[in-house]
């Protein structure tokens, strides 16, 4: 039988990639993980939905967890997300304290309920190289501490944090997908979408997707506003 | 001005003798978090308020992680809770999966947000050496993986896990907890209270505490169901 894996799927680009690179190239058997946490973009939510079933996930969860009641960042507080400025930050506004340790920690607890043995993340560190969770040393020791806390490490197993974008480029990360035969009109990526759920073609994450498909010479498939 | 922590706080015996240490001996100021789990025994919830507000916590914050969701165990699941049973399993059936490294994981966001370098815990391995997210080694590694996740880390810092109970017995503790003029009665322990709050006295926690009280020759002041 091939491995278990917990994936974390957000229903963004880089998570649903991971998604398939580990279903349809790796060939595990996926359970996907999401997280409701206040974010401004639940639309997200829904689009990571689709992905699980679009991929063949075994189980989808999604695990609310309350991170706005710990405050800190514009995508869970009531600051205002930046708007054509894709800078180069240390730390950006964007980012949420610690939110993929958070999130590795509640895989790594489903890891031990479900008995899969590796955690897949769609951390890269091309685009996002100002947010300290991203980065492949912090993955690794994140790895070490999630074994010693779980049964695996009593019992002489050893949990990987899998990451297969981490050193790629966004036009890397689609050609990828695309290679597996993803289709990512069912993704969703913008930091603050309209009420139907169009990208507002304008956020930092709106701004990177669309350079990465127009390097390629692709249209981005997702529903942009019109404005 | 002194050193700013975040403790852990379930209103147990544990955690709130680890919150009269950081502020009474060490001097901390202190931030608590709790955490609205699922869990069956939400008095537990209340406890900690109280705990918070008589050691004089900065902020009390509850936050909601669905682990329910999750599931895997007595605590938040559909199954019986032990009584009368203090053996010497080897992961006790009240175990969480991965539950110290998904509060602590919240309480590293905290801390960032909060300006705290410490996360204090009240994690014992002489009462509970079947959970593996209370052994040192874990707690070493989730420090280690938690500075690298976070802005410390990429600013030079260094967040430090303090687990001051880790290696006392339960009468050491409740020692500590009264030399610093702690009051129990304030605390909540039981797995399965009644209704009014009041403790069975016979599931493992019920037992462990019991059982230390009387070894030190005193009267648990907490309040038990009349059988």
């Amino acid at each position: 039988m091939s491995a278990a894996a917990v994936v974390l799927l957000s229903g963004g680009l880089d998570s649903s990639t991971a998604l398939a690179w580990a279903t349809r190239r790796q060939g595990w058997r996926c359970h996907t993980i999401a997280f409701d946490y206040g974010q401004r973009h639940r639309i997200e939510l829904a689009a990571a939905v689709r992905v699980a079933d679009a991929l063949g996930s075994l189980s989808h969860r999604v695990i609310k967890v309350d991170l706005a009641a710990i405050g800190g960042s514009a995508l869970t507080a009531d600051i205002a997300v930046p708007k054509d400025a894709l800078g180069e930050a240390t730390i950006p506004i964007t980012y949420v304290p610690a939110r993929n340790l958070i999130f590795l920690s509640l895989a790594a607890a489903l890891a031990e309920t479900v008995g899969a043995t590796r955690l897949v993340i769609g951390a890269n560190v091309v685009d996002y190289s100002g947010y300290p969770d991203c980065r492949p040393e912090f993955l690794d020791a994140f790895a070490r501490a999630a074994t010693l806390g779980t049964k695996m490490g009593v019992e002489g197993g050893r949990l990987v944090v899998e990451a297969p974008l981490v050193r790629m480029t966004k036009p890397e990360i689609i050609c990828l997908g695309l290679e597996l035969g993803f289709d990512y009109s069912l993704t969703h990526s913008c930091y603050d979408p309209d009420a139907a759920g169009a990208a507002c073609g304008r956020c930092d994450s709106c701004l990177i997707r669309q350079r990465a498909f127009a390097d390629l010479g692709l249209a981005d498939p997702v529903r942009y506003r019109v404005l």
